[in-house]
């Protein structure tokens, strides 16, 4: 088992990342809860909430609350459901919620425990690869109708807690899903480490290479919101490959792509900027052919429109003016923000978009 | 003009009460906010949204949301609406809401603020005597339909902006539910203070008293929190009076009597138990006098049973022992919380109904 510390503005939490977790749960969770409410998806619920029901209940009574699997359960109508449910079980200030699932979870029991008594303790317990991000730095949201994580709260958990075993489960997708993520927190991070990567396929990953993945993943994430917590400067760096991939979500609706694959195809645009406009050196062929090789669904390239594109960003970004800020970088682990012109960004995009086709 | 700073543990915020505040907003707030929303009832409206906006119009665009007057707007489907409109007129992370109105609308659009966007500024503008408590402090909330405040954050605001002027149109029995909370922060800190408000009547009251007053509420109030922003420890003191409080409130059903007049009755019973049990020689006869000339409904005393007074606070306090904590006084300005035992609660409040029967 492996642990990093995570300092917030509120309160340091542990990160424990190991394998089997989820079935010694009482001897890593503090005692004197008087109730433990476990929230999850009905995917996850299957394969993992009995073990995790199993090693509680001598720490206190608990309880489960299910929502279906999908991001349509990031809505206020489930919001309030659940905290209709915490109130009916009487759960009081010294409860705990455990978010037991990936990302969506997290984000919703956490603003759930973010608002439920004006806040009570939770615990992450991710479940996916991409949730070694949404778990730690704090952000919980709901969705609202014209637009993801329009509601929710800064709120970070008291722990979190990450039972490699059960990534064991994880359908392909999701594994690329997530691997969109950890090569950003590499890009961002360390060139040897993103190299390495480079070089791997997804599908032959050994359970200790994904815990190491993961756990300098969240290293880069806790450094980075730890010296920006609420996003004033350096916590956009967080944003890499972002600007695209929303746009590419918000044009083929929620669920045609996933959000770490929108990432990844966002990353490759990222470097095609960096490279073309600012005369960086970054590792576009080997990317490419990572992204190739690893079934990553580049061909959504062929699908959009630049300018429709650009029109997205703007609306992402609520800017009326004719630059796109976006994060590039100046070589691999050295990121900065700049401006781009509209136009520039169509080009690169239809020269990105000349260049993948027929791949 | 007076001012108080109050320390919080994410920023300082000044809290500045004088008169006709509301139509020079435009020197007070703080100028770069893209745009601005004020969140008011419908009374109140009537009196002071317009000076408000006009007073703004130079700052940003100013837009208003008005939800019905009375506790029921505190709810979660106001909340909804209210995010509703928030994310219709595109407020971004730079924009400002308004609380305007007592304090239902700071509880209500407080708690929008702590939650769109992840947090957006929001200001306080009181136009009660009780919002001089609940507008410092930084808890926010919106009631469920089996408990009051049971949803929402501390989060507090950029700015308190009291002005005097508003407090004019308060009908009697607002004044004195304000006054509830003013007469409880003089208890907890100053026995001359407590002494002169004793000896006052309500209707008599000139503006300069009320704001020094309310002035010395807010310092009460702030310095409390200050040391103890979660309520982990001393906030506990600002109960006094509301253990009985809450159980008459949830007697009666909300709206039979106001908040402030209910804890009002509730020192009444804080003091006959600090003195009977405890030895103190707290003004009692004084105090009574004192509801009895400004006309606090302390007949409610005669509707209510004891025993199932002390079924109620058991329920509030989530307790399944025979004891129940209550604040009291060793002496005015000598606040310490202990626990009472049930037979004793009952025999103490039996005597004080006897003793206030027929006044
Ligand atoms: N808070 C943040 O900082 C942050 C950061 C990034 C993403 N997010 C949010 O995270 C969400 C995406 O996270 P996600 O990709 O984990 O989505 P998800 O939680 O919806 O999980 C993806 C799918 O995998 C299934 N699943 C989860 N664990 C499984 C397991 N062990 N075995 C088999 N199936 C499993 C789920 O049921 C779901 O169908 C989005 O809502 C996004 O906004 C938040
Ligand atoms: N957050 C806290 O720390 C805290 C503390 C105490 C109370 N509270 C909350 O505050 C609320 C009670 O506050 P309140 O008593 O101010 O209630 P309120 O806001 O409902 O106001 C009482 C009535 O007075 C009217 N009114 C307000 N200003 C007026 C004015 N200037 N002229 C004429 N009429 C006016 C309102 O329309 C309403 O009908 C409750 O919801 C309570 O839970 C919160
Ligand atoms: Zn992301
Ligand atoms: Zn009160």
């Amino acid at each position: 088992m492996a642990s990093v510390t995570v300092r917030s503005s509120s309160h340091d939490y542990e990160v424990l990342i190991g394998k089997g977790l989820r079935r010694n749960l009482g001897e890593v969770i503090s005692s004197g809860y008087t109730s433990i409410l476990v929230i999850t998806d009905s995917t996850v619920q299957d394969y993992y909430l009995q073990d995790v029901q199993e090693s509680l209940a001598e720490a206190a009574p608990v309880f489960s609350a299910v929502v279906p699997a999908g991001e349509s359960s990031k809505s206020m109508g489930r919001y309030e459901d659940l905290l209709d449910r915490c109130v009916e079980l009487k759960l009081d200030r010294n409860s705990l919620i455990i978010a037991l699932g990936g990302g969506m979870i997290g984000d919703l029991a956490g603003f759930v425990a973010s608002t439920y008594l004006r806040g009570i303790d939770y615990i992450q317990m991710p479940t996916t690869i991409l949730a070694h991000d949404s778990s730690v730095g704090g952000k919980v949201a709901i969705n609202h109708p014209k637009g993801k994580n329009l509601i929710g709260s800064f709120y970070h958990p008291v722990k979190v807690i990450y039972d490699m075993e059960t990534i064991e489960t994880l359908p392909e997708s999701e594994i690329r899903s997530g691997y969109g993520e950890v090569i950003k927190h590499a890009f961002l991070s360390d060139a040897e480490w993103a190299h390495r990567l480079l070089k791997g396929k997804l599908s032959e990953l050994s359970v200790d290479q994904l815990e190491n993945d993961l756990m300098r993943g969240i290293q880069v994430k806790a450094s980075i919101v730890e010296k920006d917590e609420r996003e004033a400067g350096i916590r956009k760096y967080l944003n890499l490959g972002h600007t695209l991939a929303h746009a590419i979500e918000a044009e083929l609706g929620y669920g045609e792509i996933t959000h770490g694959e929108a990432v990844a195809v966002g990353l490759l645009l990222m470097m095609k900027l960096s490279n073309d406009l600012k005369g960086a050196e970054l590792p576009l062929q080997d990317y490419k052919e990572w992204l190739i090789r690893n079934h990553y669904p580049i061909s959504v390239l062929n699908r959009i429109h630049p300018e429709q594109m650009v029109e997205k960003m703007k609306l992402d970004k609520k800017t009326l003016r004719q630059k796109i800020n976006f994060v590039l970088l100046h070589e691999l682990s050295d990121p900065y923000v700049v401006e781009i012109e509209e136009n520039q960004l169509v080009e690169h995009m239809s020269l990105l978009m000349n260049e993948v086709s027929g791949e």
